[in-house]
């Protein structure tokens, strides 16, 4: 259930019709999801690979502006080198562990080589984008379950119905203040007076951050839930924005930059160990591969709009919303070593 | 009153004496603030500087490590270019209203060249620090009333105690979240089973940001006040961070970092046109402008340790406990324009 | 004479008309001259300012798209924070000595304040730029001669011709590689077969950084001339990047970067104690302060084109050719202390 | 043949006794060489992947400091986020293809699993840095030859003999202003008078930009050689920077950026498509995993003293030497689709 069906509601704005990140109009999600013993006792895949896609069609060909902002960077997410340079997003964005980043650029990068064969032929290479969160507590990190084909199939799977959240995908080992977490999405409406266009944001998270003592109950209505799980180690969380407002990747990555608030709200401080990654991107706007014109055309929201105030507002509210729903949508998941993550709502 | 004595607690960590950024030692605080018609209808000066001094002495001969960390930079801060490439402050941190910013740096300059002969002779240049927020709705800002001998006495009156608060100094005329707002403190004790040492960090901002409707009372069990004050503008926020624990410019980039924590706490979107700064500084080493070998010895918490951890936490929480004390502490204040901005607490 | 009336030729690209960044349309350059002694033996004042204005109206009701880039940050430059955060310059942009910063901000903001009533009134505040470098050897810098007059007059001298170049302006009482250094100007036609187009980029400099035995004659077909003036110190160097190009701020950024090409190419290697800031600027589009639509129109070059490859190019040859013609320029110029700085070029 | 044994002399400081990367103690190469048809007509694999280790320990247990510094973003260098936060490396530079990058970093990851069992079981996970070339132009880049067990048979390979250089390991397919690059490498000595230290600071490339008509041969007293090939595509560098100087993280971005010095000498303008990224660390200190003490000890160089100067010096110099090596250790090479890239030298 996601929170706000039980009554919590975060920050004004109104949410999107499936409070998700596919509310973005032709944004997909698509997950993998890996859970089996790998023997009788100690060792178990508790895992999988979630992939975020801006659209249906080739994003090499057909790439979106976008921009990454690191809340904190301990964290082996891969490809944001060449997204802050050129400020464009050109392959699916796709989220798993962190030993899984290998496994996942592969395999992603084999099925856009598949589906675009002029890339590393008659034109240059492509920019994969992969982000993670390390879920050792509960999965067999160490086996590195995730494949290459992994990645292909939740690219294959993705579409825009409101995502599966919780412990699905990358989400599927995740821990969350000392809960089970994991993947976690929503949406915030933006409409402003002035304006006649009504713009939408979302926002996907993989949480798996936070000791259980920094979790503020009460600022949520919510009595403390006695719970096992101790000491589950530093994590992190990695945070996709999508919006369909024309804006620049300057403007993305200031949007970006507030998911950071949302985060806070939650109770966490980003701490040392934290992988706490931003990767957002607008969908109003299509930079072609190729071209025969030199220029290039486009109109974005004035900085000092109302409008760009309000997403700022929405892509705090909607970070923190999706942090929450990653929480109240995961399931008490076992692991390796016998370990059991509880849901923090039964 | 500070925040605390009217039983609102912040996060969990216990504040130092004088719950001040004067608690971390030798940290000095000194205003001036200027409070004065100009006409007999619509001019008025209501404005200050404040000044944060890392320690007593001569701060270009022995300087202290530091970091900025830029929220949103809609702002005229000066000096952090340089602060930025050495990780050094060199100078007192000066706060004033937005056109101040040169009067104040001239001042400041005048009083180390004063006090350092040697500087622009035969050695280099000073790096000066100067931060800034607008508060020209009840300051006749045009007026340009800031002169350089106001920095130089905010520095003369830069003492060890516990910091006026409120509508003082830098703080005069400024408003937050449509109340007033201005000079807040606070501070946090950092301290750890495992480690020996009792560390302290404390923080000074001055408060000029967010609309009233963002301000989260019900959070904090505040029941919302009646407020005449309307669209006030987007203003911004000048956060000072201090600590004694051995923290490099890295690691005080990182604590900055988490001051924005803090203020996400209290409602704030880092606004398109706030320009929200934190500068942090360590006490716990001193550079010598001068020195015969070619090495410095320093010493550091290691990232991994909890302790860094706490000061995450510390950093967070004394931001929003200083945002805070900056509302509790400020009195109602008149201004321009016949203009009043009320207290939020009577 | 400028280097290239020496038959001294850097890269491939042609420079404009004038060879000066005025050869952007609409830039203007406009130089105040301060050489006074100000006593018989030792005080001397040799120093200036230098105005730089995009275009000829008023630069915060029509902005322009602007970047900087910081080579190496032991400098004072003012204005940054904003520049980065928003991609706009609203201002002129001045050039000083280091501690003529403030006079040169107060002026400034004092001229435009005044052609622009609405300014911290009826709107917000005005960001103003202004670089510097340390002519301390040859001007009695503690003294602080520049004054908020000299900033209005150099902005009211300001015009579209060819910059006088060399001990002018800003410039006076620079020295480079140990020789007079100053003001340099130069610019680059780019013209590609497949773009209908053809644009410039121009580059001013205050050339004031390098040692003597840095500068590599050789590669520029000189014979080394004996010079007198020994351990002149660290400096730095300030570097105005203009275009006509349609680029945005990201690309912006990227040009301002290929100016340390140029500056390494004369034997720079970006010394400790140098603040070698860029700040570059596109007059392709007007950003008005004020607007009824919510949105901004914009085209742009594709980062992809040969163009863009071209305008790098033309960055690194404009800037290590307006470096060369601060020296050629230069006539040898005496200053405090009985000190004087030769010319490289009798 | 390397450039200096042709009598080039690149600048003022002298080169170590290998002239090569790992004159810097404990620091080691390893190189595997791919070079195979796979079929009759077309395909070539031409490609490898070279090792850089900063000692010959366990790196994860034993992290050392570093930095990374982006010249220019067009590439897929994985790693750096974590890099940027912590200033650390704990595993091997691996560098490869641009579509070897999963593959390497799986490979290194297993490798790093292997001999340290308590990553992601008892500890956290492990940061693997890859850097890239896209040598697609010889290489059939889209068969995915490189395999995770190249990576670890380049770091078994990896020892502290003077490196191979040219068309070998990582550099085997690379192409530099048309010419055969590859690997590269060189070294400076530092010595400075009132320092009782010496120290050394080596440089590793892998060359893979350039046009033709970029490269400055006369500069180097060489005439320009005829040559065949035409239109090779924008490429990218990759430099590694190793210091035994006791340098932060802060103070090696420093020494990074100074790399795009000699790469600017080169002829380069880091144009648009070229991924230029410079690695550095530095092997003064050891920063343990794991520690009981919460404190860390260190010594660093001042920044003001005339010895970072040199290292600044040293860092441009050695890099663009190693990019001349680069070319004149370098055969001429076949690879796909019948294509020869010549050498520059014969």
């Amino acid at each position: 259930m996601k929170i706000r069906e039980k009554e919590i509601k975060i920050g004004k704005l109104l949410p999107g019709k499936k409070n998700c990140i596919t509310d973005v109009e032709g944004v997909r999600v698509g997950h993998v999801t890996l859970d089996f013993p790998l023997d009788e006792r100690d060792q178990h895949v508790c895992t999988g690979v979630t992939a975020v896609l801006p659209h249906g069609g080739n994003l090499f060909r057909e790439k979106v502006p976008a921009a990454s902002y690191v809340i904190n960077g301990f964290g082996k997410t891969t490809g944001l080198v060449q997204v802050e340079e050129l400020g464009l997003i050109e392959s699916p964005i796709m989220l798993t562990n962190t030993f899984g980043v290998p496994a996942v650029t592969h395999g992603t990068l084999e099925y856009m080589l598949k589906i675009t064969p002029e890339i590393g032929d008659t034109t240059g290479t492509v920019n994969i984008v992969v982000g993670e969160c390390n879920d050792g507590y509960l999965n067999s990190i160490r086996t590195l379950p995730v494949k290459p084909d992994h990645a292909i199939a939740a690219i294959q799977n993705a579409n825009t119905e409101r995502a599966d959240e919780g412990a699905v995908g990358a989400g599927k080992g995740m821990v969350c203040f000392g809960y089970k977490g994991g993947v976690g999405a929503s949406s915030r409406i933006i409409s402003e007076e002035q304006t006649s266009k009504e713009y939408i944001i979302g926002c996907l998270v993989v949480s798996n951050f936070g000791n259980k003592d920094e979790f503020p109950f009460s600022q949520y209505g919510l009595s403390e839930i006695t719970q096992k799980t101790k000491d589950t180690p530093d994590g992190s969380i990695m945070i996709i924005l999508a919006t369909d407002a024309p804006v620049n990747d300057r403007q993305l990555k200031r949007l970006a930059k507030r998911c950071g608030i949302g985060l806070g709200r939650t109770g966490s401080h980003f701490s040392n160990g934290s992988g706490d990654v931003v990767i957002a991107f607008s969908t109003a706007r299509i930079i072609s591969h190729q071209s025969t014109d030199h220029l290039e055309y486009a109109h974005f929201i004035r900085d000092d709009h109302p409008v760009m105030n309000m997403l700022f507002q929405g892509a705090a509210e909607a970070a923190e919303e999706a942090i929450l729903n990653s929480l109240s949508q995961a399931v008490t998941t076992k692991g390796r070593k016998g370990r059991v993550v509880e849901a923090m709502f039964s």
